[in-house]
């Protein structure tokens, strides 16, 4: 099934202790979208300026990815320049030009509105909400969300959560949305606000997925635990979220019923495409991969947590 | 098979979110032993002073420890006082009074002498060593250490290293060792120091296990992610990781042989003894367990991490 993906496509310059990268591809939408074309077929939503060309184009268009949702408008896109030079798990942000997003207001194509799944990635939930109600007959609609909404944008934030089924951030942003700094208690606290399911990503450790309909005292018997892959060098962390959500919701969306079985190989997949991301600078790694080797790498996260 | 442990026996006055309390008993070697208890024979080396009794002694005894090699002094049994009022994650020391352990010098009774594991709790590396070297017949010999020991008295340790087989401890203090700050470089530098397995404990986020036969390249497949389970309320994380290394070595010294199965395994059981020990404050859960709870719980982690 056609999964529809709403966020950023942007220019990104990248510096950690692997070396440095100009305005290479970037953007949530851009990882999210390459991540999830090894899975389904992908259409994304996004502004772009007239520093977007064919090249940029060509990246998309080699996964197959449809672009006819990318408007491209007057100016410069989207730029983020970052650094990793102390702690590979939080960039430090120099500089974010927000450009043509500023006044990015989400066209949604005929051909998408038939999509069954979708995705809003960390952007301004007043245009999450906007994209999630001109897609009424999406099945199952998933999110992202960062600290800077949770701070200063809770009411629109609250209004998009109600709309989830499956919303997916970190620990410190779930933490921060509920108040609490327990993980469990944060996690279902952030599961009354809407979302059904809640991925919770610990960076090198992993992620935990949570159900709303589980009881208390029960948690440990409802969660699952997907583990990170012990990596010898993380040459550019940049996009392993949005790698990951795209792992994840592309194989929900390949699958033909949404069981607890297929959430529990999609968190493996979320893992094995974050893990993928972080080899490479930008997206480089994310382009060129096959399902072969992405399998080869699941059985791999098998080996690393089964008892036999 | 039965273990022989030197550490700490001590007296803890502990504050949490969840309450304080006073004057608990606590100890390396008393959370180590009560947890391995429930697998194998314990036997215990330490030092207590007068204010240790029959109650305290009783707590071993019911669990069938072998305490003919606590011995008792003149003056007060170690003490230590901290909180973990902002942090779950980390001890927030206030009062550390060696007393009678400022003088140990480990006396093993000739009943000891044949114990084929040796466990080496977290104190000095020169009493680790003068241990070791009265237990040459000691077939598998684990440890721990902490921060105080790998900074200020390094040479020593590097002794202690070269005879160990297993060592047991944080992300913070693998880091510190190697002086690298990728945890799978930093893990390979310190098996080349000595242990030919690691255990990287990773607080909420469970545990890896390391083998130093790993070739370069090839970490992600020879290693071993045991989670730790998602709680809904942690009492009291003191003694959690000394209960890990219990049930960890506790259930190797229990089986005839340490396969790489048997490796496995005996990280989930570390990791359910670590889970049980926050649960209640001090010693209290790990006195009171009993083997099909902490079966049942295994089984919890199983679901909590295999795909099916």
């Amino acid at each position: 099934m056609a999964i529809t993906v709403v966020g950023s496509v942007a220019y990104d310059t990248i510096e950690t202790p692997a070396g440095k990268r100009e305005r290479c591809l970037g953007g949530a939408a851009t990882y999210f979208s390459l991540a999830a074309s090894y899975f389904t077929d992908v259409r994304v939503i996004a502004v772009v300026g007239e520093d977007f060309g064919k090249r940029q184009e060509a990246i998309f268009q080699a996964r197959n990815i449809d672009t006819r949702g990318i408007e491209h408008t007057v100016g410069k896109s989207f730029f983020w320049e970052g650094s990793y030079l102390e702690n590979l798990n939080e960039a430090k942000t120099h500089i974010t030009d927000l450009n043509v997003f500023a006044s990015f207001n989400p066209k949604i194509p005929d051909a998408y509105r038939d999509s069954e799944f979708l995705f809003l990635a960390n952007i301004d939930p007043v245009l999450q909400r906007r994209v999630r109600e001109q897609m009424p007959n999406a099945k199952l609609v998933a999110g992202d969300t960062m600290n800077y909404w949770i701070k200063d944008h809770r009411p629109a934030l609250l209004e998009v959560l109600k709309s989830l089924d499956i919303l997916l951030i970190n620990d410190t942003e779930t933490k921060m949305l509920a108040g609490n700094n327990n993980l469990v208690q944060a996690a279902r606290a952030v599961m009354a606000l809407g979302p059904k399911a809640l991925v919770v990503k610990h960076g090198e450790y992993g992620a935990t997925l949570f159900h709303c309909a589980t009881p208390k005292g029960e948690s440990a018997r409802r969660t699952f635990r997907a583990p990170a892959m012990p990596m010898e060098e993380v040459v550019d962390p940049t996009g392993a979220g949005d790698s990951f959500a795209g792992g994840f919701f592309g194989y929900l969306a390949s699958q033909p019923e949404q069981s607890p079985a297929v959430f529990r190989s999609a968190m493996f997949y979320g893992s094995v495409m974050g893990s993928f991301a972080c080899e490479r600078f930008g997206t480089e790694r994310m382009q060129k991969l096959t399902r072969p080797e992405i399998d080869e790498r699941f059985n791999l996260f098998r080996e690393l947590t089964h008892l036999a």
